[in-house]
């Protein structure tokens, strides 16, 4: 199983890579490939202190969409909609969307595009034979980098295409503690994308970090 | 401190009475007062037996708004219009609101009023010295009703008045292990009143019951 990142070099983007490379096979993909093999070379080194072998290519975005069999959109949703447009090749892929479109003022609110949520819009781009799912919406940046550190928290998972989804839950019970929910249909994700900004809120608002979630 | 709980005699308003009468005041509301009166009747039993003492009156919901310093909307969203239309006197009261309008099809989805969501629409239907929070929205009505059962889950609280934002955290902090999180303004209650079809759809697709949430 060959996971390919797009935006690999972010703060997300990296730490995923971190955390999902000593078990499966990680492209890194980026705008400028240098960059992404820059990262993949910090990558192997943090890995190595730990003692764990892994497998990692940086190469540019358009590659680590070819060669993967399964995309992570790891961008920022402001950049969501040029950087598919300037991608092709998404046909018969699976498509993870961790994306939230989230506005700040004096609280953060959820923004979602007129499709209903980053995901619907991002699987209106696509070809229909690409299978997005959303997933790993409600885990901190800082949290994926800390590779010491266990992520105890619940994943929910939307996706129209059952093996897809069953696919993507598979690698999400594989990362560390984390515990995949099925969590419905795509249309169902803009809750999943909103408990972003409650997350940002309560942490800010209570003198937290990082904080996540667990459904029990 | 004297709790008001409109809609006291359904699931979750006589859970709450269950949870709340031991250390508050609680003024149980119904339609009917006779069904109010028989709910506080069925409660004062199910606390002696776990030698629990309580203070509960059984009134018409008109009442327990006039009696109650915080007055607890325990009622469908359907019902709220109707309800709210009906009683008077909610100056100067806090009122607090776990009302999720959910629209149930092949899953559960969040369906919000034009206000954005249920607390917003309360909070213009209700005289301006009213400050409407919302708060306990994501637990399960059957898990209020068994009382020998820790409810070990967070509580988003939002609310525009910091005092009465305050008083509610406190209420919630003081039932079981509960813990209240500030969760910002009252327009941040779309988020909080939407995990409930999330938690719903949890259940649901993986075969759980009574699913709660925790910030952790």
């Amino acid at each position: 199983m060959k996971i390919g990142i797009v935006g690999g070099t972010g703060e997300i983007g990296e730490g995923m890579a971190l955390r999902l490379s000593p078990k499966y096979d990680v492209i890194v993909g980026s705008r400028e490939e240098t960059k992404a093999i820059a990262t993949c070379d910090t990558c192997r080194k943090t890995l190595q202190k730990q003692g764990l072998a892994c497998s990692l290519l940086g190469v540019s975005n358009q590659r680590a969409v070819d060669e993967a069999d399964i995309v992570v959109l790891a961008i920022p949703f402001k950049h969501v909609v040029p950087t598919l447009k300037a991608l092709t090749g998404f046909e018969d892929k699976i498509v993870v969307s961790p994306v939230n479109p989230i506005e700040r003022t004096t609280y953060f609110s959820y923004a979602p595009p007129p499709e209903g949520s980053a995901a619907m819009m991002i699987q209106g781009m696509l070809p229909a034979s690409a299978a997005v799912c959303a997933a790993f919406n409600n885990i901190a940046a800082n949290k994926w980098q800390m590779i010491e550190e266990e992520l105890d928290y619940s994943v929910a998972v939307c996706c129209d295409d059952d093996r897809a989804k069953q696919s993507v839950m598979d690698i999400v019970n594989n990362v560390s503690s984390l515990r995949a929910y099925d969590a419905g249909p795509l249309a169902a994700a803009s809750i999943v994308e909103s408990i972003t900004p409650l997350l940002l809120n309560i942490a800010r608002f209570n003198k937290m970090r990082d904080v996540g979630v667990r459904f029990i």
